[in-house]
């Protein structure tokens, strides 16, 4: 497989053992491993071994090979640590928080009253905007 | 497919018809549609059609039968929105702010000083924490 690696990618420079890592999983397409500055005990990171910025660079294919394993990682995780639930997270972009700029899907241990938290400012559409959106978007995915 | 529906869930009567909903994408495992409570206009809901309440109780082949549409859905996302970036979110639990006990997984839109935030309080391992972790969580994996 052609991982099509960054030399100055830290994720990519993992894959290749170049940096040490926690490793929880490998296979030819995935590596998890212990994210070292977790936001809970437990934080792991799941990768596609490849060079690749954003999640929409990707094709279902590759997502599939790829996401399939964090159901077990998630029950892995609450099995070891404990907790009472845990959120998946993965951010595109700068304005979403993404640091590391090859994609990472975040599987973050979480009880209640611990530190990581978001808020909820749920909106509302007007009157015709929930279809024009859906319409929209259903012409973009058809593109 | 057996749906395995339960009659007093929200998805499960969305998924069934009982519910409308304004319908991005479906597919025989997966349903994606706008969110009616959005936390920015554009955000979309990714679910298994059939009832399960936690990504923990899906296996691998489910679990890449569905979030394989993920790079497709932040693509048209972001084609129709406009928006810098977004984030892929999934609760799992109430401690983690899941609302409904049905597995979905948000494509939330994001611009810079957007409304939806979250903190980023990273911690550290401590000597010889780090490979405990890592031992316990693998070893999890594996039973």
């Amino acid at each position: 497989m052609d991982l099509n690696a960054d030399p100055n990618c830290i994720f990519c420079r993992i894959v290749a053992g170049e940096i040490p890592c926690a490793k929880i999983l490998e296979t030819d397409e995935a590596l998890a491993f212990l994210d070292i500055g977790p936001l809970a005990p437990g934080h792991v990171l799941l990768i596609p071994k490849w060079h690749v910025v954003k999640l929409d660079d990707m094709n279902a294919s590759q997502a599939g090979a790829v996401l399939r394993h964090l159901p077990a990682l998630g029950r892995a995780v609450r099995a070891a640590v404990g907790c009472e639930g845990y959120n998946i997270l993965q951010n595109n972009g700068r304005c979403a928080h993404q640091e590391v700029m090859h994609v990472h899907f975040h599987v973050i241990p979480r009880n209640l009253d611990d530190e990581f938290n978001f808020n909820w400012p749920a909106g509302k559409y007007g009157d015709g905007e929930l279809d024009a959106m859906r319409e929209a978007i259903r012409n973009a995915l058809e593109a």
